[in-house]
């Protein structure tokens, strides 16, 4: 038995392409249920993915997960089939990148039926994907304590029923700030976040890139700044990573208060900082928690008002 | 005889022309030197201020800045000149605009003299300006505390070698992040910082707009977020107004250290985030102390990280 919550994420496995200023790779492990569970899985040991995948998806990449214990019993492997591959091109700044191709593959057909070990999964991560596929998910679990949910333009543009159904039920939504901008209609990330809230999740994270992350609940703004970094190699699953730490951290906390999420940013935020500063899940692999406690020092120190500000003779 | 460093800015009174999505004003008062000392009087009482105008200069400009204690005796009223204009107009989501025109008028011979009243200044503000401007005003004083200076790429651009000589000679850089990376040469702003530091200055400041600032001084890097704003009207003059708060907090400091820095950052972005919401400089004229306190601590609960993060259970 485990004393923390467990973690459930259902998104995509792939075979990513990448090309950034500073080297590429072909067909490296990625997809978002893969981030969220390999960045999860540093403060919880029960996290448990539900992707698909093709009669393609290397044995070493499985390895590379269930070795550093992450439950695949969700994972489906189509006979037949090939593994959903993304290409992505960053510009010299890696604030930007083009989508050089998408191809779905055994993801076209997936309609995921979770193991009954997974029904009692109490927090649900709702990766990136089509959200009648994350609505089917939500369907299946019996109770969970919190549903956090992720998507991206294409659906805001192309299944706006669909998202607005799974919006209504859902605790939490993470977000890119183009894309909550989008979702809105606003372009005030004060006032989309309070129009999303009206959608349906009372808790609003807005990721911004470089520029860090920002937390709606109720009255309260919290804000919290990437880590500046030297080298910065690859941002290709920062914020799929950030929503694993999220997660991660959620689920070891008794109350789920505003301390709570306030503290998960930071831990999310970490994680997706050592995520970018190598190639794909590389630097998820090797990282320990005192890495990770470092990090959150550093976080400290980055972000802490000098007590005496107010004081000044 | 105060009890503080006197605050010394050079820079420009201007006419504004602004457009924004919310509103727009013809031949508002405007100019960095004018918003520097409108921002750093809130913490000095000894703010001095050197810029031309023309006969055109309105009386009650004048007195919209000596009612509220800027120092005007080095305010040059040049007969049978125009005073500096500038048009712009924002795009929707206020973080970009096109410049509609710039009219030097008598800034185009502006050769500052300063009052002998003014030889003694402690914390100079180099405001945004041509270098040759700029190291004709620091040769006059006789012994800063602190230069701070700020350019735009305007001068990086054209004048490279006048912009390096001036930023041999300052303590502090405060620039936007594009223009710190169009200086340096690099995308990535810590190593952006290093490199700026090696041409001079020991403190630099990065304004990230909405996004807030980066102050880098020796091995510690601080961040602050910009306030989230619900209505913000007009972001002109927020750089000036923060470069200004943060000269007016550290006018108070007896030892010029990190964390009097730190807290001049926070001082600086808030004094900008009144600014933003108002056009041109009317969020600066009834604003009292008491606001600025409870803006500043607002700033802490936006960005302090929960103590018990690493004791969680």
């Amino acid at each position: 038995m485990s004393d923390k919550m467990s973690v459930l994420a259902v998104g995509t496995v792939a075979f990513d392409r990448i090309e950034t200023p500073f080297g590429k790779r072909d067909r490296a492990l990625g997809g978002s249920a893969m981030y969220i569970t390999m960045a999860a899985r540093f403060m919880c040991n029960d996290v448990r993915l539900v992707a698909v995948a093709g009669e393609d998806f290397p044995e070493e990449y499985i390895e590379d997960m269930r070795s550093r214990g992450i439950d695949l019993r969700g994972l489906e492997i189509k006979p037949d089939e090939l593994t959903f591959a993304w290409g992505g091109k960053y510009h010299y700044d890696l604030n930007n990148r083009d989508t050089l191709y998408t191809d779905l593959n055994a993801l076209s057909s997936f309609n995921p039926v979770l193991p009954d070990a997974y029904l009692d999964s109490k927090i649900l991560c709702l990766g990136n994907l089509d959200p009648v596929i994350q609505n089917s998910v939500l369907s299946q679990v019996t109770n969970p304590s919190i549903v956090i949910c992720d998507t991206m333009n294409y659906w805001i543009e192309n299944t706006p029923h669909q998202l607005n159904n799974i919006l209504s039920k859902v605790d939490c939504l993470v977000i890119n700030d183009s894309e909550a901008r989008e979702l809105s209609g606003t372009a005030n990330l004060v006032v989309a976040a309070r129009k999303i809230r009206g959608m349906g999740p009372k808790i609003i994270v807005v990721k911004k890139g470089e520029h860090g992350a920002l937390l709606f609940v109720e009255d309260t703004i919290f804000s919290v700044p990437a880590y500046p970094l030297e080298d910065i190699q690859d941002p290709t699953g920062a914020g799929d990573a950030f929503m694993g730490g999220f997660a991660g951290y959620l689920s070891g906390c008794a109350d789920i208060n505003l301390d709570a999420l306030k503290s998960a940013l930071v831990y999310g935020t970490a994680i997706a900082s050592f995520t970018v500063e190598h190639f794909g899940p590389e630097g998820l692999y090797n990282l320990s928690m005192t890495d990770i406690y470092h990090r959150i020092g550093a976080f400290r120190n980055l972000t802490s008002i000098p007590e005496e500000i107010l004081n000044q003779s």
